[in-house]
């Protein structure tokens, strides 16, 4: 149970302050995260991690001298934006480049894989890598598939500290690799965490049972069995990770290796330090030199009670890396000279937003659009709650939220941008932007793509017609699918976004009448929504579902089918324009 | 709940070796507990922490460069041994003296007193201090009665670097005092710890509620409130603590202090922050400048969810040391030359047992102890789990575990003693030691005072005789409630010892006869035995009671009046000796 926090809407930022406050001697919070407080190397290449908030000491906590330095913490459980990255960044980057670091999840990779891309083009090489150690949670034929969890402080250390030796990006982004591809994690759950506010734990473990290879997230594990003894555990630890090695190596006697025995919340010290004497006396026997070994908390759950146990395969470089001084707030490590305070105006990052020049049909186009977005936030706003109650049923309830401020960000964006005489593709790319910024999770970024293939049709010279929207719709579509992985029947967004698509494709090429068009298409989408309810519902990242959420339709597809039905009323009212 | 762990009773051995395993860089095991893995500074004052397991990092986490020599952990929530003290200051004292300093509980203040006196005596020169921080526990004019809690860090840690400073033992023990008298601390709970093998947790606290200053055993505490936000704690623990101030505060503004926000277990790193976020902006208000700030945890009690708040006066002095470097494997500040590694064969403590020439007669009689302490053990072996049970009610269930411990230890000593050629006096000293070293706890070191108590007024010359047998009895029960505190009617073991000690002294009185005399206050003692169900239950140190505790005879008084009884039957058996 999480039962201290004020406002649950404002859990992240605050113990993002609390962190700040308490560990001024390592880390200044800057726009989107924090970075380090002490003085930059120049030519250093700058190493951020970053992924969703509720996992400390993973990431903020591993800001300092030696590791990495900055963080990039997204709301609870969700990643941060690509925005937030390219700020930390901008932030922390010293002249040698940035490598941005996070676990496998479909967010945290589309979030930093965009904030890479951008930070490129802006002349600041960035490269994105992310961290692949759950065992259970692909096969080892597709491990480039698998969930990143405690492991990540081996990759996180080994590029650190090789970026602190003075190696090029490149040569940075070669270590992690490396790690990661020696890296090995297997955790188990005994009973699930309660997130700030909410009621009941956000996923169960049976009493008596444990979920070997459940995510730290609540991802459903490979088997169920009875909670073994300290012993027990350790056996099943060590002897599942040493039947899944990397492919150099073949005899584990005589390997030496990092271990991390992480306990994820309630699973306390003490329980860790019984379950370590077996693990080390396993390892010992299968003639594994232990270097360094870590038991604590390094990635928790709020209170998920559950552990888990890495083996990171060392060669003679990782070992310098990993054995090498450190000094972050939640991970210190032999000794090393403190270096001077950063100045006190360390500046902070901000994306620059150009305004492309624009026609007039295009710009007068650009009103509509904010008419539209002006729409779309009112019906959000008055439905934000519902939105909520809906999503609340099988997942965590935040999804109002999130779409609330996404669609006050879009607007106030879109808004900006028109005083600034901007296109309608520009306004809509603009507002994309800060949809993903603010809204956050995967949901925010999907909107992001989704106005974005709509904005790149439109341009910011030609008038908008029925059938570039429509082809604009239709590109964002695919962008959502490509980067979402959804599919029709999977109880998405897409469940409502694949009909609306189709029937405005359809619809505008029998005649040129957008309005009309488009109606219909809200109609079917509106139909599509109301029918995810009778769909088996799909089993969600970050959570497995709840029985009860059978009947229930997606909170994602009904704020889809409200604001494509707000937005006919919009383009009915301006068809003459 | 605790769900990792092997054998119950063997847990806290367990952890000790997992933990040493893992922290090979820092410590090294020895004898009764660990020290320092690093060469020693000769001369330097060595400093002990030590208590109840169950609780780290408090205490063997917190031994290392700039922390503790050494840690004399005692088993799950009890008090180590004095003989555990002592050898483990043997093998990390350097020639300076030792200072023991623990948290203020009756087992510790008694254990870690006698081990001061012992080493003392055998020119060691040793001081011992116990930590009173914690304000709900006693009021600000019964200061020296309150318990120790997270607090101890600040004494520990001024203490430590003091003697790392190469101040003498008076003036470390100076420091201590004086730190300890500037700190303060308030906790709250919210649910109970579950200890290793239990099917309950320990305690509880009503679903919603709070219980304001509830100590980390549970011990009850001062009111019951709703849980409050985040904010809301953050301002009963500043507002609580800055109206409890040293008596050489008067205002706070511009004091400087540390600030040490700990949480129990459950409570995680995310609400730790949100509430020291209000902590720090509170205290910034009232003008205090927080120096060095710790958010984490510090001391825990397994799953407890709770938190405590501490802040720690610093004058010029406290801050130097407060801010000094430390290098232990759960608390690491600034940076430090690392001291050579010891050498391998660091000389285990070892404390010296002689026995004295006897007269025949006491060897004789030796040999009656001798048979009265196995038939103690063997009544304690058969009873052993229903006095498990009948504990269990209100308490933890191991007085059962921890008599069998105590006599097993003390009929392995007494046999050894009388091969030894032992005289009455020295068998019984000898295994009043043994008893106490390994039943551990209150009652084991209360058991040890009884036997010594007898053992003194027997001595190694004279024929044992009914006056002077009673006249030991008397002596130990004098010991008992000097040191124990508890008083006829409070439930435990001084409810039949009493009437024993009593009526023992009223037959002897009347006659000669041993064997009637303790016939009759064995029964006596039965009849008390049985009657602690009809009182009131005592409130124990480590554990408010379960209602349900009323109407079970308590199982301290349960073992003694089953020992007085079997014993009866060796004196009677052997009268003619």
């Amino acid at each position: 149970m999480t039962r201290l926090f004020n406002d649950p809407a404002e859990f992240a930022d605050e113990v993002l302050d609390g962190f700040v406050a308490a560990h001024q001697r390592w880390v200044r919070r800057v726009r989107g995260g924090v970075v380090r407080n002490s003085a930059k190397t120049p030519g250093q290449v700058a190493v951020l991690v970053g992924g969703g908030s509720g996992h400390y000491p993973a990431f903020t906590g591993l800001v300092g001298q030696g590791l990495a330095h900055g963080s990039v913490p997204g709301n609870i459980f969700a990643s941060p934006s690509a925005q937030q990255a390219c700020s930390v960044a901008k932030a922390a980057e010293s002249g040698g480049g940035v490598l941005l670091l996070f676990g496998n999840y479909a967010g945290d990779v589309l979030h930093f894989g965009h904030a890479a891309e951008i930070l490129t083009r802006q002349g600041i090489p960035a490269k994105a890598f992310a961290v692949t150690d759950d065992v259970s949670s692909a096969n080892a034929d597709e491990a480039a598939k698998r969930r990143g969890v405690a492991g990540g402080l081996t990759v996180f250390k080994a590029a650190a500290a090789a970026a602190e030796a003075g190696l090029s990006l490149e040569e940075v982004y070669r270590v992690a690799e490396r790690a990661n591809a020696r890296t090995r994690s297997l955790g188990v759950a005994f009973s699930g965490c309660t997130l700030p506010g909410a009621d009941a734990p956000l996923f169960t473990v049976p009493e008596g049972k444990m979920a070997v290879g459940m995510g730290i997230h609540g991802e459903p594990g490979i088997q169920e069995a009875d909670v073994p003894s300290a012993d027990g555990l350790a056996e099943l630890f060590v002897s599942t990770l040493l039947t899944d090695l990397p492919s150099d190596i073949t005899d584990v006697r005589g390997q030496r290796a990092a271990v991390i025995l992480n306990g994820l919340g309630t699973v306390k010290h003490e329980e860790l330090f019984v379950v370590y004497r077996r693990v080390a006396r396993l390892l010992a026997e299968a003639g594994v030199e232990v270097v360094e070994p870590e038991v604590g908390e390094f990635v928790t759950s709020f209170d998920l009670a559950g552990a888990s146990l890495t083996l990171s395969w060392l060669d003679e470089e990782l070992e310098r890396y990993w054995t090498a001084p450190a000094d972050a707030p939640a991970f210190r490590k032999g000794s090393l000279t403190p270096a001077p305070p950063a100045p006190e105006d360390l500046a902070e990052g901000s994306v620059e937003q150009t305004v492309r020049e624009a026609s007039e049909q295009s710009r007068a186009a650009a009103g509509v659009v904010l008419a539209a977005l002006e729409a779309a936030r009112e019906v959000i706003d008055g439905n934000a709650d519902e939105l909520g109650r809906i999503d609340a049923v099988a997942g965590d309830g935040d999804h109002g939220i999130g779409m609330q401020r996404g669609a006050v960000a879009a607007v106030d964006a879109a808004r900006e941008a028109l005083e600034r005489g901007a296109g309608a593709g520009t306004l809509l790319a603009l507002a994309g932007d800060a949809w993903a910024d603010k809204a956050g999770g995967t949901s925010g970024a999907l909107w992001g793509l989704l106005l974005h293939g709509i904005a790149n049709t439109l341009g910011d010279n030609e008038k908008p017609t029925a059938e570039t929207v429509s082809q604009g719709v239709a590109a964002g579509l695919e962008s959502v699918l490509r980067v979402g992985g959804a599919k029709v029947g999977d109880k998405t967004m897409v469940d409502v976004l694949v009909p609306f698509a189709e029937t405005l494709a359809a619809g505008t090429a029998e005649s040129n009448r957008l309005a009309e068009a488009w109606g219909r298409a809200a109609e079917r989408a509106e139909a599509a929504a109301r029918a995810t309810a009778d769909l088996v519902p799909r089993i969600g990242r970050a959570r497995p579902l709840a029985d009860k959420s059978v009947g229930t339709p997606d909170a994602g597809a009904v704020s889809l089918a409200l604001i494509a039905g707000v937005v006919h009323g919009v383009l009915d009212e301006r068809k003459g324009v």
